[in-house]
């Protein structure tokens, strides 16, 4: 099992790039970190044009059977719609991990037809437990343990998951995949009320969202202080867009931005 | 002329509404302060069915000639769908006037056919300088002074100005109004860099926006700092994401968070 670790959005961390090596052996893994993933340009893991080839490469390279995100941050959505428009014939085979700002990533490669998933990357090595995550990345991409998935997906039912601002900032866009039918799921990280509540009334002001069979709440971790107290929380505020849009609320999914976070393959499953 | 303040977001601060009170007789304007202006619920000026009845109420009256929203801040896009489903007939003998937070209203009274104006509000006259502010709004209100209009509008080719992320979040809602063949004007302030970089990613991402003749950049202000620096300019990202989607690139605008915001009424205008 081949994989190579690319970093769309933002320079991955020496020390987690080393973490996570030592874990990938216990899985049987062989870990290829790109060189890019340690570029840095102004915000970027260096310029557009460097992380586009980059990932590119990987894509076309038939040794490799998954490719990693390694870190989010900001940045994959500036070198996507290209990406899609140069997709190789070998980046089919194989399966696409990340989460955060690499949602973007995911949302068009799911769109284009490749296995994409949601879940933890190489950076998460840093965060407290973050062992744990690492290993269910690996549990999931080396041997696809099922102990690593979302525990409320649903056989049959085709899942998504979405930091909700990459989410909010996709629709519209090229990127912007089918959601008919799917348990969509959504999280948040470090955002105000007033600024979660302004994303899902964009989400599901959509026609498209709207298809969706039902929404479920990821963890929104982190949220700064209000300069007065918003009146609400975010539990009320998932429930209540759900209502108005017509949207099924189906409650919580452990998914997040943390060392908790577990993996949701795009698509349907079978058992 | 009879104008009539509302606070469809954020509550009005007296001493703001005394000033502009002020100034308004100086243009032969008679100003009516809805009390809902001062009413507060947690982050907003009343609670949702309290806005969204004062702004109904207002609209409902053929005494009043003019709806001016008081202050930004977040929350009338919480309102503005019922509020565009129970227009009255009278609502669309008026013109209404604001900025910020207010573009959602204005986005969809004007696709409602209403005539609406981004531009200076009552909280406006806690500026530094902002008594210029309210008497280039009463001025145009009342008197329909031509020197408060934004200086580069072209007669005969209808004009929008929104706030980024107000335009970002109201895109594939109920709100969006037609921007084919608009001078589309957008203004920004307080995001960060990466942020003003990812909503124009998505606005210029839209086939809608894309249908505009022009786009124009308003002032991007108080950008606070970055962790690292962003590695280019707002003006520079501005004219990258017109020049990637093809829409033409038109330079400078005169609106924005301060004391200089210009009037842009929207739709065509004659000479």
């Amino acid at each position: 099992m081949k994989i190579a670790v690319v970093a769309p959005s933002c320079p991955l961390d020496e020390v987690a790039a080393r973490r996570t090596a030592e874990r990938a052996t216990r899985f049987g893994a062989e870990l290829h970190f790109h060189p890019q993933c340690f570029s840095q340009a102004g915000h970027f893991a260096g310029p557009d044009d460097e992380r586009r080839a980059a990932l590119l490469e990987v894509m076309a390279d038939e040794e490799i059977d998954a490719v990693w995100f390694a870190r989010g941050g900001y940045g994959s959505n500036r070198i996507a719609h290209s990406i899609m428009r140069a997709l190789p014939p070998e980046a089919f085979d194989k399966t696409y991990m990340g989460y955060s700002d690499a949602g973007f990533l995911l949302a068009g490669l799911h769109k284009a037809g490749c296995r994409v998933a949601h879940g933890p990357m190489p950076q998460d090595a840093l965060r407290e437990g973050g062992e744990a995550a690492i290993d269910r990345a690996l549990g999931w991409l080396a041997q696809g343990a099922k102990d690593a998935l979302e525990p409320g997906l649903s056989d049959g039912v085709p899942a998504m998951a979405f930091n909700l601002t990459v989410l909010s900032h996709l629709l519209g866009t090229e990127l912007e995949p089918d959601f008919t039918g799917v348990d969509l799921i959504v999280e948040e990280v470090s955002e105000y009320e007033y600024r979660i509540d302004r994303a899902l009334f964009h989400v599901t002001g959509q026609d498209s969202v709207r298809k969706a069979l039902r929404m479920r709440m990821g963890r929104m971790s982190d949220i700064p202080e209000n300069d007065r107290p918003f009146g609400s929380d975010v539990g009320h505020i998932f429930a209540d867009w759900c209502a108005r849009s017509g949207v099924v609320f189906a409650g919580a999914a452990d998914v997040g931005h943390d060392a908790a976070n577990r993996v949701v393959p795009f698509g349907a499953r079978s058992a």
